[in-house]
């Protein structure tokens, strides 16, 4: 007998995937951002979930409105991953009985806000008691028939870039207070140039390898070309998640001709599985997979 | 300051309610089984979402396939409840890292077994830790545009149905192993005659009122004609609550041409608010309101 401990989060999440079953609607595979369905001759629908628990993903004590913008922060970035414009938000909310009445509205105060902001709204959910604090958000977004960006788009030779600066999510608090990469995931899909993206998570170590196995490539990553945070390491840009910038391969993209910051961090390999660091005295080590797995950690 | 437990459900819903907002896509307010949208010249989607928790919606030690099956009936019911067909679900799971893979495998293959048989498919979902097991069900529906059926379309005259037996859903185990009335709930929206309808989750006088409510009108009651479950008093089937049944209301139904159970239970009413109670020896009491609320329930 194996418990989720044991085994981890990614092993059992394939252990789950022969439930997933397909329909005759659905566009894509398990595995990316968000599942893509057809909605219309116009529009394709995307759908994602995403949990938000005490003690797991924020600590007790935490101020109400930095739980219900994570949440909804969280639910947006998945659909930012996909280039999408987001439409709808629905929350089920989970809570001891003790729960104040006034942090469920100033959760859901700042979740509505953080929706508003970028043209989405959330029109339902559900209220439930449990033992501790949990968010459950689901989202609803769009894009214009067959332009969903995917994972599984990179091609060898492709450049690979990041959104912004990566590592300290966690210690800085910023995984509390993101902002969602909306409008960057919009430019990028309508820019034409963008091969596969995804969001930062797990930390680049653990997501940069999901891109390259939906991809069938490998990659090389320059690791003085990765922008930090103040006081972060390159370990910290590897392994500490919750970045929540968006991670994508492009092929001639002109940086300038994109109104917001993209950082050229690596290149797309056709050595599917091998991931490569080179550091700037030119010395190549493999990438060191690893990142935030759940039932594995401590915390989060 | 209030809590939830002091604020009771019903209550803290409706003072999150202010943060649901309107989008030109939105078809619905607030306060129906799921959100309508617009989707497509031929179809609207509607969404909705469930949440299940150990110790609230089921006991510890409940067979994951039970757990599995109930959370995906749940979502599928609320379907049901607007007359759509369903489409996708995704599913949140959130566990203790000491939960075997086994359960965890057991509880999808039940929920994904329950979907397909309604032509649905488990498209996603996400996996988390923590401190019991909750499941979040998310659900993606359609319905041919403006066919939806809502809880507001009751008018005075209009005949008040359900489609089974209510009572003792918790004390048999039925809740852990219903059918929701996708079939049924479909057949009536093409029947043209259903005004309004919804499906019974918290007992017919907490959910009676609440369709009344929605249409602004009133409603009599016949005792005598609520199908009873096996061994189920008046005050089962009033009280209980979980039947996942459909209660609707209807004009010029021919039952015969249902090819489904309906059972004709009272009438619709003009008089907003009122609701009436006629014994089979023809006494009229007021319906005392009540069924589960979370947060002023020991269990569930």
């Amino acid at each position: 007998v194996s418990t989720l401990q044991e085994i981890g989060e990614k092993a059992a999440v394939e252990r789950l995937r022969p439930f997933l079953d397909p329909h005759p609607l659905l566009k894509t595979g398990a595995g990316d951002d968000c599942a893509v369905t057809a909605a219309s001759e116009t529009f394709d629908f995307v759908f994602t979930t995403d949990p938000l628990t005490e003690g797991v993903h924020f600590h007790s004590g935490t101020p109400p409105a930095k739980i219900g913008h994570k949440a909804a922060a969280r639910v947006l970035s998945d659909m930012a991953a996909m280039g999408a414009e987001p439409l709808f938000l629905l929350f089920n909310l989970s809570a001891p009985k003790t729960l104040e009445m006034k942090a469920a509205e100033l959760l859901y105060a700042a979740a509505a806000a953080l929706c508003r902001r970028f043209g989405a709204a959330i029109i339902g959910g559900d209220l439930a008691q449990g033992p501790v604090l949990e968010l459950h958000g689901f989202g609803v977004g769009r894009v214009p028939c067959g332009t969903a960006l995917l994972r599984s788009g990179a091609q060898p030779g492709d450049q690979l870039y990041v959104t912004g600066p990566l590592g300290g999510s966690l210690s800085s608090g910023r995984h509390l207070d993101f902002l969602p990469r909306i409008e960057v995931g919009r430019t990028l899909r309508e820019s034409g140039k963008v091969s596969a993206m995804m969001d930062l998570s797990d930390g680049l170590a653990a997501d940069l390898p999901r891109l390259c196995e939906a991809s069938g490539a490998g990659a090389v990553l320059h690791a003085g070309r990765i922008p930090l945070n103040p006081g972060c390491t390159l370990e910290n840009a590897l392994h500490d998640g919750e970045d929540f910038e968006l991670l994508f391969t492009a092929t001639k993209l002109d940086p300038m001709a994109i109104d917001f910051p993209v950082y050229e961090i690596g290149t797309v390999t056709g050595k599917a599985g091998c991931l490569e660091l080179i550091t700037p005295d030119g010395q190549r080590s493999s990438l060191k997979k690893g990142g935030f797995e759940h039932f594995r950690h401590r915390n989060r």
